[in-house]
């Protein structure tokens, strides 16, 4: 079956709304194996939507559209389906009753405008809206299934698990699973390389993503049913971990400082954090998993060199030969603040964020990590972005190393 | 000029990604006064990608594309657009300097998937990509322009700003001229209900924006030149001055941190940080603006009750009776931190941002400000909220704090 979903709202092409309706319409069409193949948004404009109606009828098995039910002037879209299946619009006894229950109960008055949501081409079928006036309908022609659900995401959701959902369950005759593989120390390119062969196949689909200092792998597998489709992906997902689990942290939603809470905890550790050029990016990720209290010992900011003396107790010496900006104090931070705040992990950065006014060596960070079996430093050169975006990539090539060392280092 | 969008991505069309670049683009076009007609999200499927973008081009006088510029097998919207164009595709040898420029700074070989990104229909004009490897590119054929950005958010709006809204502005008949007013202490509603006679008004337009913890006012005035419609927006602007300008940190992209950050440099002083539930987050944003280094002296995050009184000094005793989230301790930090870390203005954040397992108090939170003519705190209920926005809320309103501080007191 493919699918095709109409999005109608002049809010959407000015802007003013986010189109989360078409995501979500989008994730439920996959979960049912349904491949849809466009969405289209189109404004309150008559001429338009009924181009658009036309054009997506003639090429999908099924057509789902949002929007457009209301009782104002602008909302067309029931009559531009009535003028597609080239029918007239008629009202409907028992829809008129039904609403003017519901204002009655909110004690109103039915209006002329209320009453336009009472009017349907004679051969749709009426889907319930719970929620609303407003109901929705499916109708039926030239061997497209057309559905038209209200654009409140409540109503819409409601009237889509009582109506549409149980009705293409029925009709589907597959299913999809879908796993997001979740890696660092990888960039995509390289991860695309090494599953080059993988990504060649049809079903289950492998397919990269880069993501804000991360990559991920999407497999997608569709099958008769949930069992046959996890089979199919079985086999892959362990061929992915043969090649490339040593990078992959985790699964699903799980973000890298959740990955290294976990592993921590597990091993009874806490890290503590000394940030100069991050400015406390770091700290502020890692404390952003739920329970961070039981792993993350607690962190400084030392952003001056005399700081760096204060608050961790760095040689000034040693800043004061090798500059603040070296792999040397980068380690010694590491150290200081391991010491400092008492913690199995410390994490020293110190780089040019970049800036005001901007210099040669902008981007280039040092990430020190000292550990229970020593300590050791990265260099990181972030040439050419912006200084938010230059924290961000050393706060989280952070991260990776440290999530690595817990994976190697005991 | 009738415009349309359209967006490449498989993840567009399973559900995975939320398409907040048409929402974006949409508004931009709407600030240009340029009419927006469709938009078309497809996938990474050349047939209909090539259908899409001919129909779109047939319809429209501007096409813009966002999506599949990347490196990997599934990015074909160049090869599609040269296809549409009747070109083959040719290396520019300036693209792949720059691209194997790019990774050589970063440390890495240039592979065979980077070089594709240097692929381009001849008769197309490069956009440069200030973020990333992948140029953006604009052609024009039979009276229609189609330009395509990648479409990772921050890579599309800097193109957009660099490349498209110059050339946009320049051949638009009427000039548009928008003035952002950013405010801190005003709900949106509050803000809303002293401007709503300006809300009435055509040209210029008054919009109030909620963002992230800011409210905003975007004033909108259309005229012949930038000259008259700077005319238009005065007389509305010194009337908002008159009525709220106690509350605007800001106009445009000046962010609540630089603000602060103008002020401090102002005053000659200082501003250092303790932070317990925001994690670093505070000091994070604040050294976010180019020059930290100037007015930021240093922070301290003593997650821990111990490492309150070690990495602080803030007196056990205060903890133990009082609670770790208590008014007195958001105090004791700021003064202590102040001490600690000498600088003019010290800031303490403690609070339950919320988590595992939940707890009654979540969203609780106390800032506390410690400045030269005394200390004090407030009391902040982010009540329901998920832990990174609580945090993000917590460090935000210690951020409004701190400017209303500095703009009222000695």
């Amino acid at each position: 079956m493919q699918a095709e979903i109409l999005c109608i709202g002049t809010e959407l092409l000015i802007g003013q709304t986010v189109n989360t309706n078409a995501t979500w319409l989008a994730r439920e069409l996959a979960l049912l194996g349904i491949d849809l193949h466009l969405v289209t948004t189109v404004g309150d404009n008559f001429a338009r939507l009924q181009a658009c109606l036309a054009a997506a009828a003639s090429r999908a098995d099924l057509v789902i559209c949002t929007g457009g039910l209301g009782p104002t002037a602008d909302d067309i879209t029931v009559e531009a389906i009535a003028r597609w299946l080239g029918e007239p619009l008629a009202e409907r006894p028992e829809e008129v009753e039904r609403i003017a229950g519901m204002m009655a109960r909110r004690g109103r008055q039915l209006s002329a405008l209320d009453r336009k949501q009472a009017l349907f081409p004679p051969s749709a079928t009426l889907l319930p809206n719970p929620w609303g006036t407003a109901s929705g309908l499916s109708v039926e022609r030239a061997g497209c299934t057309l559905m038209a659900f209200p654009g409140v995401p409540r109503e819409l959701e409601a009237m889509w698990h009582g109506t549409a959902l149980p009705w293409l369950a029925a009709c589907a005759t597959a299913t999809i699973r879908s796993h997001l593989l979740r890696f660092v120390g990888l960039r995509e390119a390289e991860l695309a390389e090494r599953v080059a062969d993988l990504m060649e196949g049809q079903n289950p689909t492998v397919a990269p993503y880069a993501h804000d200092g991360e990559v991920h792998l999407r497999l997608t597998a569709k099958a008769g049913s949930e069992a046959e489709a996890e089979a199919l992906l079985s086999p892959i997902l362990s061929e992915i971990a043969r090649r490339l689990g040593r990078h992959c942290f985790g699964e699903g939603a799980t973000t890298l400082p959740a990955a290294i809470g976990e592993r921590l905890r597990a091993r009874g550790e806490w890290v503590s954090t000394a940030e100069s050029c991050t400015g406390g990016l770091l700290a502020s990720r890692l404390t952003d998993v739920p329970g961070a209290s039981r792993w993350f010992a607690s962190g400084a900011i030392p952003y001056s060199d005399a700081q760096k003396a204060e608050l961790l107790g760095v040689d000034p010496e040693l800043v004061r030969v090798h500059g603040a900006v070296s792999p040397d104090v980068a380690e010694a931070m590491a150290t200081a603040v391991r010491q400092r705040i008492p913690a199995s992990w410390g994490v020293g950065i110190t780089g040019y964020a970049g800036g005001d006014p901007p210099g040669e060596q902008d981007g280039l960070v040092y990430v020190g990590i000292s550990g229970p079996s020593g300590t050791w430093h990265r260099e990181f050169r972030f040439t050419g972005y912006p200084r938010e975006r230059v924290k961000w990539f050393a706060a989280n090539s952070a991260l990776a190393e440290l999530w690595s060392a817990l994976r190697d280092r005991t």
